[in-house]
């Protein structure tokens, strides 16, 4: 079911000084840098073996990410895991009986198709399911 | 530098249940589990693609995952990146300037040499970095 990581989602204050980290002092390679003004928040994304770091920075309060940086400070906010039948695993595992956050996939990064689970059917952990397109 | 996620390292109250959760319901194999009573910790590792979930028990009150539980609840505790040679990365990290838990390398699970770097350097990360014995 879960094929890989695909990325670990990371919350930060400073995204510049959060790239330069990652990619001058970490070696990061591939940075994809997006700002979604409409979901409020700008986000990069860069590569580590078949997985990604994903830098989140919230552009208001309301964004969830906002109220993680307010409640907890920055630090690492989920994990995701690549799927090759998003649709299929998001319907085993509700019956399997897991609480979902996104019913049916909505639209990520780079036409990824992404659903959360509830943190609470997985131990505390915020969950992603991703599949992204062929190639 | 970082070539892969070796692991995402999650803090559980009930380790039978997680172990569960990830093997019945994710379907991830290759399950290790170690008691590590010297060290105040049990601990489950699974195979996920390149990478691993490792999820990690605390046995007493000392160990700091206790405290991480008592403080925030179960979670996502660190994460440890894949490196070719611990001891040069390392070597190379605190010439860069970044704070290191662990200024030499120890021994982790399954003959793995692995370092800590502190998270007030990580943007509140907490970072290891693991070298896995050849082959």
């Amino acid at each position: 079911m879960f094929e890989r990581v695909d990325h670990i989602g990371i919350v930060v204050e400073d995204l510049d000084a959060s790239i330069k980290l990652y990619e001058e002092t970490f070696e990061l390679r591939g940075l994809h840098r997006e700002l979604l003004a409409e979901h409020g928040v700008e986000i990069a994304l860069l590569d580590v073996g078949e997985s990604h770091v994903e830098l989140l920075r919230p552009l208001n309060a309301e964004h969830s990410t906002a109220r993680f940086l307010a409640e907890r400070g920055p630090g690492i906010h989920h994990v995701a895991y690549g799927v090759k039948d998003i649709d299929a695993t998001l319907q085993q595992l509700k019956t399997a009986g897991m609480e979902l956050i996104d019913e049916t996939p909505r639209t990520g990064l780079l036409g990824a198709r992404i659903a959360f689970l509830a943190p609470q059917s997985v131990g505390g952990v915020l969950t992603e399911l991703v599949e992204r397109p062929e190639g």
